[in-house]
C-alpha cells in the first residue's frame, strides 16, 4: 500500500522534519506525534514543527512538549543534519493543499525531498512525493500502515496518538469513511494498550462551563423552516462575551440542527467579530452545500462546507443564507 | 467461548422463542432481531416476543414487523411445536435479571429449557442454562460469536442489527467495555456490508424538534458547585409541556454536566409527574453513586446509578441530593 519511493526515502533518512496543517485537529496532531515516536523508535532524529502551540483541547496527547513553533530551529535542524552527512526528509501530514502548511509553507518546502502523506478527497498536489489514500479514514490510519511497512514498532504512546487520529477523523467511527480496516487498526491499537474510554474521555468529556453556557444560548436561536428541512442556529458576539466562551468552544454545535430527523441542510452562523460572520453548513445528501458556499465565496465538500459573510448583521446574514438554502432545496 | 450445552440445545432446537428485557435498548433489539434472522437461516422457526412494540427510535431496524407482543401466541407457538415433535427452546437475551423480562416472566419461563444469554456485570442468575460474558461489550457481540459457533450465516440484515447492538451498548465505541474483539467484530460486520454512517445516522441523527427545545431549557438549569466538581441539571413537568417533549427525549442529557472537565459527579433530576422525580447520576471514578442512590432507595453501578424521590418539589429534591453529593465528594 505504501509507495516504494516514499518507503525508501523514509528508510534512508537519518533526520525527519514533520509538519501538519494550520489549526491542527486530532488527526493532524495524532499523526504527527504518533509518527514522531515511531520514527525515533527506528533510530531517526525527528523535528516536530507546528505552526501554533498545541491547543488545550489536545494537550492530553503524550509528548506534545517536543513540538516546536520555531521555524528557524527546524531549518537549522536540517542544516546541521546535512553538515553531518545525514539525509533529511520533510514530511507534510494531513495537508490537502500546500497552503494549509501556513505562513511557513515556502520555507518548509525548501527542505527537500518533501513527502506529502494525506487522505483528503480533492487533494491539491504539492511537494516532491505524494502518498494519497482518499479511501482512508484518516492520516493516522496511513501512518499505522506505514509503521508496519517500515518495520517500526507502534508502542503505547504512538498507539494512543494514532487512536486519537482515527477517533476524531471518523467522528467516533460514525462517518462514511469508517472501513473494516479502520476498525481493525483501532482493534490493534487497543490491543497495544490504548483504552478507548480514556481517549474518548479526553476528547468528549473535556467541556468547559462557558461552552455549556454558550450552548444554551445558541440552542435558543434554533430556527427551522415549516417543513423542518432547513435548520439554522447562530452565535452572536454578545453571546460569546456573556458566556465567556471562544470560537473554539462551538465545535460540534452544527450537529444540533443537523441531528434533527427531518432536516436536510443545517447551518451555523458565528459572529466572530462585528461584521464578520463565519458560516458552517452540513447536508445529508440531497443538497450540495459546497455550491452554496461557493456562491458566498467559500468552499468545501458536498455535505460539509463553509464561507464567510462580511458587512452584514447576523439577522441579514441569516436571511441571505436562508434564501439561498430555500432555493437549493427545491 | 460458547458453552457446549447451550450450543447443543440451540443446534438441536427446531423452534426458538426469543425475548429480551422490558424497555428494550439497541443491544436488546439488535440482538433479538439479529439472532432471529441467523436462526431462521439455520432452518429454525423463530418467535420474536417483545413486551411492548418497537419504539419509534428503533423502528429503522429491519424486520421489526416480525415481532409480536402477544404472549398467548408465543405459548401457542411452543405448544404447536411440541405437538409436531419439534424441540423448543426459550432464549432470554440481554436480561441481567429475570424480573427484567417484565410481566410475562413466569409464563415465558414455563417454556423450558430456557437459555439466558447476557453480558451484564452483577447478573442475577435465572433460567435453566446461563451463558454470561461480563467482559463482552454487548449481547450483540455474544450473538456474533454464537452465530459463528453454530455455523450460521450472518447476512446483511443480521449484521446491521448486531452492529446497532454493538454501537449503542458501547456509546459509539467509547465505553471501557470496547475491546479489540468488539472492534474486530464491528469490522467483520462492516465487511458484510453494514454502513457505519447509515447506522449512526439512524441512531444519532434522529432528534426531534421538541427534544432540542427541551435541551435548551434543561441546559438553562445547569448548576455547578463553586469547585465545579458537582454538576446538576433538571427538567420540570412544565418544561416537558412547553417543549412538547417526553421523558424518552432526555436520553443523553446527563452527559452535558458529566462532560464538564472538572465535574466528578453529575446528576439529572426529571419531574416525570408532580411529586415524582427520577434521578440519574454519573460519576467519574472518585464518587460511588450507587451508594448515594441506595440511600434514596435506588441502585445501580459505581459510576452510573439512579433513584426516585417522591413527595418533593424539584427544588427540594435538588437540595437534598446536592447535600448527599457534597458529603460523598469530600
Amino acid at each position: 500500500m505504501v509507495p516504494e519511493n516514499i518507503l525508501r526515502l523514509l528508510n534512508e533518512a537519518s533526520h525527519v522534519v514533520l509538519a501538519t496543517h494550520i489549526h491542527p485537529d486530532g488527526d493532524a496532531l495524532g499523526s504527527l506525534f504518533g509518527f514522531g515516536d515511531i520514527l525515533e523508535g527506528l533510530g531517526k532524529k525527528v523535528f516536530r514543527y507546528l505552526d501554533e502551540p498545541v491547543s488545550h483541547i489536545y494537550d492530553f496527547l503524550p509528548r506534545t512538549v517536543l513540538a516546536s513553533t520555531d521555524l528557524d530551529a527546524a531549518l537549522a535542524f536540517a542544516e546541521q543534519a546535512r553538515k553531518e552527512d545525514g539525509k533529511v526528509v520533510f514530511v507534510a501530514l494531513d495537508c490537502g493543499d500546500g497552503d494549509r502548511l501556513g505562513a511557513s509553507k515556502e520555507s518548509l518546502l525548501t527542505l527537500s525531498p518533501s513527502i506529502v502523506i494525506d487522505h483528503h478527497q480533492g487533494h491539491r498536489k504539492f511537494g516532491d512525493h505524494l502518498w494519497l489514500e482518499s479511501s482512508c479514514s484518516s492520516t493516522g490510519e496511513m501512518i499505522y500502515e506505514l509503521a508496519l511497512a517500515m518495520g517500526g514498532q507502534v508502542a503505547l504512546n504512538a498507539a494512543f496518538c494514532l487512536y486519537v487520529a482515527l477517533l476524531t477523523d471518523t467522528g467516533s467511527f460514525r462517518y462514511e469513511s469508517t472501513s473494516p480496516r479502520t476498525l481493525r487498526i483501532a482493534a490493534d491499537l487497543v490491543e497495544i494498550g490504548v483504552r478507548p474510554a480514556v481517549v474518548a474521555g479526553n476528547i468528549y468529556d473535556n467541556c468547559s462551563l462557558s461552552r455549556l453556557r454558550l450552548m444554551e444560548r445558541v440552542l435558543a436561536t434554533l430556527f427551522v423552516t415549516k417543513d423542518e428541512r432547513i435548520g439554522m442556529i447562530h452565535a452572536t458576539e454578545a453571546m460569546f462575551q456573556e458566556s465567556g466562551a471562544s470560537s473554539k468552544d462551538t465545535e460540534g454545535f452544527i450537529d444540533f440542527p443537523r441531528s434533527l430527523n427531518r432536516v436536510q441542510v443545517a447551518a451555523f452562523l458565528k459572529e466572530t467579530e462585528p461584521g464578520s460572520i463565519s458560516v458552517s453548513m452540513r447536508a445529508k445528501g440531497q443538497v450540495n452545500v459546497a455550491s452554496i458556499a461557493a456562491d458566498f465565496g467559500g468552499g468545501g465538500h458536498k455535505n460539509a462546507a463553509g464561507c464567510r459573510i462580511m458587512g452584514k448583521s447576523i439577522e441579514e446574514a441569516h436571511e441571505a443564507l436562508l434564501k439561498a438554502l430555500r432555493c437549493a432545496i427545491v
